[in-house]
This record gives structure tokens, sequence and C-alpha cells, in this order.
């Protein structure tokens, strides 16, 4: 196997493709960096059964796996959003930066992780007991990154095809992934040199290790060269060294088998190791490899990033597959002590990798960390030129970690807990990642090309591990569960609990106002015209009367003129012409007066009130219109398109006419206080405001709404109501319309009031979540 | 009221609005003329609940009632589907075309209509029997035209306003019709000069009033100068003459409830009148009549006219209807003896109108009879003008009727019988209107303003009596059933039983494939592109393959391209261009060889298949392709978009492309028996052939459609397969699109094989019809 070989079977973008997954364990703390005592948030569901946010060891003890996907940058998206799901659903908590834990309790005080009524909580719960006895509770909160890696199937069959075609599938493809495993474990200190980021301990941690260290600042320990405490002997590690054969598969399962018979281990699971084999069995492991192969590796290495959000930052993540290619590539000595000799050089690493003259072992012979460290980078980097990879700036940065140690993760962090100490400086870091999540809560990263309300509602299926299939981003389509109660969702409320002539009936103002007349459901007066002339002739009866002249099924306000005071018939007819241009039918309808409520309404019930207002500013004495539509426009909520639930305001002609009927212009400063409005609809896709309104919403127009939703058999209903005075029961109102597909992130993020948890309503209305 | 008063208070649409409402009675009879002693067709459902097609009398004796409609055109185009109904659902029996009836036999053995299981229908025999007993049963299969008819509200309303607004509208409505009523006995032997059509009868008829007449031929009887047996003396009219007062409401009630009482009547319904005022209740019609007022008056006096299919003239119910307004501004005279007069001139008119000397009485005093309605033709004429009616032509025809008497209805059909014989002449007749309405059965008139799968699913509906509402035209909505089975229809199959996201999923090839071969429903392996940049980066393993190319998410056969031979990466990638002009995600699918059949699945049920051939003609070794293709273009079922099941074939340039690959062109002349396709696709909207194969499809292949629509939850569906050999279960065949809103039109009128009954099935899985 060599390079040629890569570069003349695949393209790169079949290089730049695999199976990736990530998993990111992380401790809950309190505000002041303390283990936090609480239960694993009710919210995450089940821990044995949320595919995406579990707990590891401790109660305390977050862990978000991402699925794996076939590129490491929406690898690397979902881990964000999972990043950011915990950040914000973990209340007033943050979720610990750093792989070595954060101010601890001992050893009896560390909550294990709660199972209850599953069939495995019993088995799961001695398990963490036996672990605490064998290597005490404390090291078992060391948190890290694992890395899931395999190649996709198709890579293997052309890799097989181009390099021994005449040797079974299955040898080949194992035999690929133990080449990959062998070299990893020779190479791993290099990982460990450049992600290495565990380099401080608090002096909660593990007295003995604590006692070996340097004390800096008040809570802060550090070994003066040391890049990664998590991978180093004052890490988790088994009590005595095992090596399993690597040479086959059948060899490798047979030596761990007879670790655990000899009560080396109590079971395969805690054989530590630097890489797993995965098989496709979970209970019965060392079966499933032997008969099935191995289906992917899991590389344990990595340290937290405390200067990612994410714990990992992505470049780092392209290395590591770029290492992959790399570890399937490159040669492999013979030595017969190499297992022994990657251990040493992984513990020397850990422990005084930022020495620039330490030395390692290569094959029994005393070499230059940094100049082998290079040496690799550079091979490294013809592969990248070779391949066409595209990651030439990675490998840069990466040989500049080499160069300089002081641009390393762990001298960073050593230096900035020398400086602000240890709790504080993590503390920092975690506020500032969890503002960040706060921030662009209504986003879920790793699902930005959905539209928002779908985002909303996979955010929440994930956040409950509902599991989510992506079927069609550009058409807004997932699947939601498994099995029996696997569904399907389109834009976040086109489900299968309404029925298809409910959203026709809905798609047609007319037959909508049909039959919710029929079923007794006040609606405003009107008739239809199909022709302008028609229109024309019948107009008389509506001059200067109050009407609305609209197209017939068109949506957003497009085209709807409103005659609040009247209009003569000359003007009444522009607006017909206007509607026209919308559709091939136009209505005209009483105008009923008022101001306009969305009631959203989920399975016969409002789970939401929201009032909209044209764009506005207010004033305060200082600032021009435009000065004050820019800062408005800074809010986080506010974008464009599907992307943001606020839209920002522009100031476009009509909103310089709006201004001018007012005798206003944008350079105005206005008085303090004094709200002006620069449009006359209330569209949020315009600019306007959304203002929640549910709690203040009387029962009596809630009821109303949901007979409206009833009339029509809609279990997904946007019902606008046009109400005088919403507070009073015998307020004249009217049901404007009836939309089958109503938004619902202007629910979840309005401008002003609550938040309403919209994805929640519509997986307990699709039967998804119990609670 | 005068004719200035209509003039300054409504526009000329106005006075052509109002609520009309037919009903044509007709006796069902053999080939031979014979009365059918066959039962009421079961496909018409329950007589009693019905409200478009039930018996009267007679269980031979069809009656058909359209609803009320505001228009006459409207109303007697529904007239007219019902005609075409009862002549199309009768089997091989007639709807016999004349008042009078066929070849009946004696009273016992006329069959009256039979009831069973409902709580009236006890009542309904007896009420017959009794009719029998009193009058006979010969009489009682005399047929005719009734014509319902009231204004509108808001004409009255108008009325009321500029006439007598101090008075109660109640009483001012009342009298609007109660002056109709009495103008109407007044001039109604008008209306049997100039719509009589009764003017001759068959031997089998009552004997005594057969022996009064003139035998001419075999079996017919005239009266000489007659116009209207039914309305003669020989027609059914009470024993006694009867007049009850029509000053007030309260009169009338009382003069017929003395009736009732003195037992000159058994019930109110049997009082014999040319006009009844109608009120809403049906059951205490004199009750409601005091207590509701007159809803609508009954016009009882019109034959059916032999020369129509719909037993009357479009133009005669124009002319009915100004008729109306002409009784409406008409003064009365202060005659005690009116009553009187009018039945004497209604029997002289009857039996003896077409005598050109014929002098009738007038207040007292004797009239030509010929004068006086060319007086009231020329009042009728001056309105039309006044009021721009626009109904010249039509009083031209009336008064040229009265001019020549050779020009009545009456007249013509005495000849005819003369010449043809009574029982011969009227098939000739009925033989021809049912040879119309099967000939156009695809349609239904009154609803042609609907697509015709809509017409099919409402004309099935009318024909089982499940009621319609015609919610949306333009949009082919409509409702159908009443009370708690109401239920919505958008273009014939989106209704409430497919759930929202099912359509959704089909609507999306690439999700529907997905969910497919997740259910292991074989698929044709393929992938999306959704650029052509991507499409040509990964182009390269369908080159030469056998591949379909196509857009996401049209239909139609739009911008699919075929590569059944394999193509080379330039062909591909122009197809990719085509299609991506459709959509902007474009699929490439694996080509699987063999003839597509479309598979109709309702309810998990495939209720028919067909096979699609492209545009196709067969040469006769004499006539050139264009001729072929003109004569083809003649079947009846071939016509332009929605209106037809089949579409005529053009001649275009792809015409001309496609022939001239197989070096043809079109003025060749095809040798005697040759086949030749126009076009490669097998669409029937570019005028391909369908062909039925229902019966013919293996059960193994309508069992994996039916899985197919399983698979997304359908319940209407289209299912496309392509198999190789249908004949053989082993065949490879594969699925190759879902459609929601399946064709239904072209199953129930293919061109070659049986007629599918699509409405049935619609109604079926409905819940709306049980047998």
């Amino acid at each position: 196997m060599n390079l040629d070989i890569l570069k003349n079977t695949f393209t790169s973008n079949e290089l730049l493709t695999g199976d990736f997954g990530l998993e990111r364990e992380g401790l809950r703390v309190t505000e002041k960096g303390k283990l936090a005592m609480t239960p694993h948030p009710a919210i995450f569901g089940n821990k044995l059964k949320n595919p995406y946010i579990t707990t590891d060891f401790s109660e305390s003890q977050v862990e978000v796996v991402t699925p794996a996907y076939d590129t490491v940058p929406k690898t690397y998206a979902v881990l964000e959003g999972l990043c950011d799901i915990v950040n914000n659903e973990i209340g007033d908590e943050y979720f610990w930066p750093q792989s070595m834990p954060c101010d601890i309790p001992e050893d009896q005080d560390i909550p294990i992780a709660v199972y209850e009524g599953e069939k495995d909580a019993e088995a799961a719960m001695a398990y963490r007991k036996g672990l605490i006895e064998r290597y005490g509770g404390k090291k078992q909160l060391i948190s890290g990154i694992h890395f899931n890696f395999s190649f996709t199937e198709r890579f293997i069959d052309k890799l097989h095809d181009a390099v021994a075609p005449e040797k079974p599938r299955k040898d080949f493809k194992d035999g690929v992934y133990l080449k990959l495993v062998r070299n990893y474990l020779r190479y791993r200190w290099l990982v460990i040199y450049l992600l290495g980021c565990s380099s401080a301990l608090h002096q909660s941690y593990v007295p003995e290790c604590v006692r070996q260290m340097e004390a800096v600042g008040d809570d802060a320990y550090v070994l003066k060269t040391g890049t990664s405490f998590r991978n180093s002997v004052y890490g988790y590690k088994n009590k005595i060294f095992l090596f399993p054969s690597y040479r086959t598969v059948k060899e490798y399962t047979e030596d761990v088998q007879s670790f655990v018979d000899k009560g080396l281990i109590s079971a395969p699971k805690e054989l530590y190791a630097q890489i797993r084999m995965k098989a496709k069995g979970v209970d019965n492991i060392l079966e499933s490899l032997e008969e099935d192969g191995i289906k992917y590796l899991e590389i344990r290495t990595v340290d937290l990033n405390v200067f990612d959000k994410c714990g990992i930052a992505e470049k780092d993540l392209v290395f590591l597959h770029q290492f992959m290619l790399y570890l399937l590539v490159e040669e492999e000595s013979d030595d017969a002590d190499w297992q022994k000799e990657g251990l040493e050089n992984e513990e020397k690493v850990a422990a005084f990798g930022l020495d620039p003259d330490l030395m390692i072992r290569q094959n029994g012979r005393e070499v230059s960390m940094k100049r082998w460290a290079l040496e690799i980078l550079e091979k490294m980097q013809k592969m990248d030129i070779e391949l066409e990879l595209g990651n030439g700036g990675v490998l840069k940065v990466m040989t500049d970690r080499v160069i300089h140690p002081e641009h390393t993760y762990a001298y960073r962090m050593a230096e900035m807990v020398k400086k602000e100490g240890y709790l504080n400086g993590m503390m920092r870091l975690a506020e500032a990642y969890k503002k960040e999540s706060h921030d662009t809560r209504y986003l879920l990263k790793g699902f930005d090309n959905y539209e928002l309300s779908t985002q909303i509602l996979i955010k929440e299926a994930i956040t409950r591990g509902v599991p989510v299939e992506e079927i069609d981003p550009q058409d807004n389509f997932i699947g939601l569960g498994k099995g029996d109660k696997k569904t399907y969702v389109k834009q976040a409320t086109k489900t299968e609990l309404d029925n298809y002539i409910t959203v026709l009936v809905m798609e047609n103002k007319v037959v909508t106002k049909k039959i919710m007349a029929q079923r007794g459901i006040p609606v405003p007066a009107g008739e239809e015209f199909s022709s302008y002339d028609e229109a024309a002739r019948r107009i008389g009866p509506y001059v200067g009367k109050k009407v609305v002249i609209k197209p017939k099924s068109t949506n957003y306000g497009l085209g709807i003129c409103i005659f609040d005071q009247g209009g003569n018939e000359k003007d009444l007819l522009e607006a017909v012409e206007i509607a026209f241009e919308y559709d091939k039918t136009v209505i005209i309808e009483e105008f009923i007066p008022g101001q306009e409520y969305r009631f959203l309404v989920i399975g016969g019930e409002v789970v939401a009130v929201l009032k909209r207002v044209p764009a506005n500013v207010t004033g305060d004495g200082v600032h021009t219109i435009t000065q004050l539509v820019d800062e408005k426009n800074r809010h986080p909520f506010r974008g464009y398109g599907y992307t943001a639930p606020l839209k920002k305001i522009e100031l476009d002609e009509q909103t310089e006419l709006y201004l001018k009927q007012q005798e206003l212009k944008f350079g105005d400063v206005l008085p303090d206080g004094k709200t002006v409005y620069l449009r006359g609809n209330s569209n949020i896709s315009t600019g306007g405001d959304s203002i929640d309104m549910t709690d203040e919403m009387p029962d009596f127009f809630k009821r109303i709404a949901v007979e409206a939703a009833a009339s029509v058999k809609a279990v997904f209903c946007g019902v606008d109501i046009i109400i005088e005075d919403y507070r009073d029961e015998k307020s004249p109102f009217g049901i404007i319309e009836l939309n089958f597909n109503p938004s619902t992130d202007m629910h979840a993020y309005p401008y002003q009031g609550t938040e309403r948890r919209t994805g929640e309503f519509i997986l307990r209305a699709l039967g998804l979540i119990e609670n």
C-alpha cells in the first residue's frame, strides 16, 4: 500500500469521504465550577434510549454522540449543535470545558449515573460501582473526545479491487483496519502532542497525583512540560499494561478473552486502549469482531480542547482524518517491542511533551520527538498535495505547533490557569460558550440547511432523544421516531395527523369560509370574483363600506388592500386590479377593525398566541430613524429569509413612502419614547415585531380558535382572528384566515414575551414524547 | 305594479336571476315501447332518499329532480345531466319521451312504486292504491314537467322597498306570489297552446278516451286539433272541479281544508292544480303556508316535449320565466267567474287549440285565441326590450307558433305519429336520445365547468342519491353526503382519507423511493443531483448503463430522457441539462425495460389496471397517416384538456421528427394492418391510447401495487409499475412512481377494454355507499 495506489484509485472527493462520528463527554458544573449534584436533566429523556445525549460514568457527566456522517464538516457541525443544546438545556449549570475534572467531591459523594426501570439498569450501575472500587471515582470523571471512523464500503471495495482482489473481502478489510490500529498505536504520541489539552488540574483531584505537581495560583496544579494529564500515568489507565495481539482479529479476540479469563479486566470493554476496534455487535463484541469483522475504529486519545465550545476544533478533526490516511499508507517496522515503545512514547509526550529537547524511541533508537514529528508532518504535507486534499492550511498549523510548543493547547491552557486560576479560567470559557449557545439558540448547527421551523423541531427531537432521519433537506422532509412510531414530517407542521382535504380546504379561502360559516363560526361576509369585469359590475354595494380586497389564495399579505374608512369606486377597483395580479380569483370582504392575533392550534389546543406589530422603531431623542433601525437590526433574532425568527427591517422605497405620509424622513431624529411605524402591514417577513400573548389571551378567544380549527378538522392550524379588544369577550371579532402550515418559529422566538416550545407540542401531538 | 317599477328597480341580470328547479317524470319502457315491468334500477338507491332520481306513481315511472339553481341555463343543464344518467343507467330499457303513456297493461298489472323498510313506505303505497281506485291506474302514468320557481329573497326585498315598504314583508311576498298564481290560472291556456305536446295516445290507454279519438295508423289515436291530451278532460284531473280562493293564503288554506273535510279529496296534495303554492313544510303544507308564507310556485302545465332529450327545450324554459315576470306586472280583471273561465279555456285549448279560428273567453267575452295570444306575446316583446332581457329570439319562436299552428310541438307530433306510428315514432326518438346520452357518457351536463374526473364522481354520486354540494368549481372542490357523513373532495381523489404527509411523500420522488426501499418494495436504484456541476462530476458510473434521467417532481413525462441502450457522457449530461429545466433537483435512475402499467389503488385494493400506448395509427392500405389520425380523432372520447378521457392526436413538429426517424411522412399511406407510433411517450395527454388490463393482470402484481401504496399509507394511489412480461410472476419489474392524485377518467373511459366505474369505488371508500 502506498500513496500512488490511493492517488490512482480515488478522487480527492472519495478520499475526503468516510463515516465519521464524534462523542464528547463533559461534566455539568455549578457557576462556581463545582460538580453539579443534580440529576441528569429530565428533558433529555431516558439515558439508555436517547441516542444523542446521555450520561457516561457519572450522573453529572453528559455525553453527546453524533450519528455517523460522511464528511467531517457535517459531523463537526452536528457536534456543535449537540453542545449548544446541552449549554441551553442545563438551566443555570455549565458544561465543563476541560478533560480533567472541575472542583469534585470525594469518591463516596461522586454521583454515579442512575438507571431505573430498564432491563440493563442494574448491570450498568454495578459496573460503575466496580470501576470506583478498582480505579477510584475521581479518575472516572475525566472526559474526552472519541472519534469514530471508518472508510465507506465503496472505498473498501475499490481499494480491495486495486490492491488484493484475490483476498477474501472480509479479511482484506480487517487487514486494512488492523494496520491502521497498529500504526495508530505507534504514532499516537503525535496526537497527544498536537491536541493534548489537559496540562492543568484542580486541587480536588486524586491527592497522590496532585502531590507530584507544581502548584500555580490558589487551586491549580501543572506539570511543567506536560501536554495531557489525561493520557499520562495520572489519567485513567489499566493497573497493569496489557498488550493483546493486533496481527489478526482472531489473535486479538483470543488475547482479550484470556485477560478476562485471568481476571485482569472484568470485561473486554474495561481494556484500556487509545484506539478500539468496533464490531456490529455491541453486547458480544469479541464474537461479533470474529464473525462480522471490524466495523469501525474508535480513537480515544483526544483531550477536550478548552479553547473550543465543542471540545474539539474542526481543523484538528480534519488533521485526524488525514492522519488515518497517512497510517494506511505508512510502512510498518517489524520491531518486536513496538507496543511497549508506543506506550512509553505516549506517557513521555503526555508528561513532558513541551520540552523541546524531548527524546523518544523509534524502533529501539532514541530520536528527537520534534524531528520525528516534523518528518511525519512533512510526509502528510506531501500526501496532501499529491492527493489534492486541500489540507495544507491545517498541516501548517500542526507544524507550527511542533516548532513553537508555546502555540500548543497544553501550553496556552497552563498559561491561562497560571494567570486566571483554574476554576476562574475554565468558568470564564464555560460562560462564554454558554452565552454563544444562548445567543444562537434558535438555530441548530449541522441542520442549518433546513428552514428554521424544521431546525426547531429537529432540535427538540434530539434533545428528547427522538431519533431523527434526514430525508430531504431541500424539502424540509424528516423522519422522526423509529419502528411503529416512525413518522414523517415536512416543514415542521405537515404531518400524518392532518388529512389531505383539510389542508386543501385551508388552501382555499372561499372554501374555508363556506365551511366555517356552515358550522356557525363567525367569518367576515364577502364574495369572490373571477374577473375584473365581474367585480366592476358588482362593486356597487361595497363603495363606502369598510372592506378588504385580496387575492383568493396567496399568503404573506401580498396583494391585499384594506379600506378601513371605506373607499370610492375607483380606489376599490384599483385594489381589485392589484389583487388579480396575485390570483385568478379575488375576494372582497367585510373589514373587521381591531388587532390581528395568530393563534397556534395543535391537536385541539391553543399552544401559543402572538400579536404581530408592523416594523417600528422607538426614538431616544438622539438617534435618527436610520440609526435606530440599524440598532434594532443588531438583535440576534433578526436575519434574512428562513434562517432567523425575525427579519431585518429594510429601509426601502415603501418605507420611505410610508414615513413621508407621516411627514418623516430616514434622517430625522425621533423624540424620546416616540414609536414610529415604518410599514402598514404587520408581517414578520417585512421586519414586524412578534409579541407573545399566550398568557394574556382569555380562554374565550382560545376556544373560538380551537372551534375554527375543528370546523375543518385541522390538527395543525394557525388561526388569524381580528379582535377589537381582546380583554372583552363581547368585543367584535372575526376569523380572517386559517393557515395549514403555520409558522412555529415566530412563537418559539418572539421579539417580546415568553418563548414557546413549539417543537415540544409537535412531538407530543405526534405521540413521540409523553411528558 | 308595472313595467317601470321593474325597470327602475332591477338590472337585467337581477331580473334574469331567480330560484329555478325542474322535475321530469317519464316511463321506463322496453325496446318495443311496452311499459317496463322491472323494478326501479337498484343503482339509483333508496327511492325515498335519492334527491335526484326517484319514482313517481309507478315503479316504472322515473322522476328526475334538479336542485334549485339561480339561472335557467344551469338548471336546464343539470336536467340534461340527470336525463343522460337515466338513459345510461336503465340497461336495455328506454326513457319514454312523451307525456301520454306507452303501451301499457290493464290497471291490475300496472306496477305501483314499491317502498320497503322506510317509515313512510306503507302510507306512500296506500296513497297510490287509493288513486288507482278513484281515478284508474292508466291516467296515473301520464308524465310531465314541473317547473319550480321563486324570486330571490333579494329580489323580493328590493321590490318590497320600491312598491310597498309600509306593508309587512311576509304579506307583501305572499301577495306577489298570489297575484302570479291568479294570473297564471287566467293565462295558462297560452302555455298549453305553446308547449302542449300530447296530441296523440296509444290504443292501450283508457278505452273511454280512446273511443272518442280518431285512429291514425295501427296503434295511434289523435284529436284532430288537440294540443295536449294531458291537459284535457282525457288527462288526469279531479272528478269535480274545485275552486279554492286565491285572494289570501288564509282563505286558500281554509278552502282546501274544507275540501278535505268534505271528502272531496283525500289530502291537500290530491287537489289538481296547474300551479301550486309551495311552503317550507312538506308534510304540513297548509299550516306551513299560513305560518311561513309561500316559498315557491310549482307550474305543472308543461307536457313532455318529445322533440327534446330532456322533455323540455331550454327556450321554452326561458319563455316560462319571462312569462312569470309578465304575470307579475299584468293588471288583473275583476271578473267573478275568472277561475271557471280559466278552466274552460284550458280545456278548449288542450282539445282544440290547433284550430286557427278557436274562440275562447276573456272576462266573459268570446275572443279569438290567436289574437289574444299575439297580444300577450307582443306585450312580452315590449317588456323584453324595455328590461333588456335578451329574449327576443325566444319570443319570436313563440309568436311563430301562434301564427303557424303547424309549427307547434303538438302538430308536429301528431304528424310524426301518423307517418311512423305511435310506438315506432316515439321509440325512434327514445333510441336517438339514449344514443346521444351514451356517446357523451363521460360528461355530466350542468357540471362541465369541472374536470372530467370530478364530473365522473359527481355523476356517480347523483346516480346513487348521494347529495352533492358544489363548493368551488374552479378548484374542483365539492361536498358529498350530508350530516355526519358530509365530506369534501377535491379533484375526485383528494379526500380526507389520505393524510397530508402521505401526499407530500408521493410528491417527492426521492422521499417516496427512500421509504419504499426501507419497506422492501423493489424500486430502481438511483441518486439525485442538485446541480448540473454535481451531476457532471458524478456521471461516470452511469455512462453506458441503462438509465432514466428525470426532474425530481414534475409530472406528465416532461423533461424525462430514457437511455434504454445506455448513453455516452455527452448525451447523459445533455439529458441532465434538460431535466434541470423542470426542477432544481434531477434524478438519474436505473432503467427497467418493459411495459409500464398504471394500477389504480383505492383503499387497499386495485380497482383498475391500465396500459398506456403512445399515440398511434394502424394503416388500411388506402389512407394517409394524416387521414388515419383525423379518423381516429373522431372518436367521441377524444377531446382537449380536462374535458375528454382521451386526447386528440396532434401532428406537430415532434410527431414529424418521430416519423422521420422511421422514414415516414404525414402523407404516406400505411400498409393494411401496420401500426405506426407517432410519439415515444405513452401519456394519454399527448394522444396515447388507454387499454384496460384489470382482468388480465395477475394478482401477484396487484398485490405489489397494494403494498407500494401501503408503504406510504396511501388510500388513493396511482402505482406505475414497469413489468417485462406481466403474464410471468418471475418477470423483472420495478415501481417507477406513486401518484397521489391519480387520474380516474382514463380508467372510467378507456380506449379499449372494460370501463371501470371509478366514481363508485371512490364513494365506497368514503363510506357514502354500501352496496
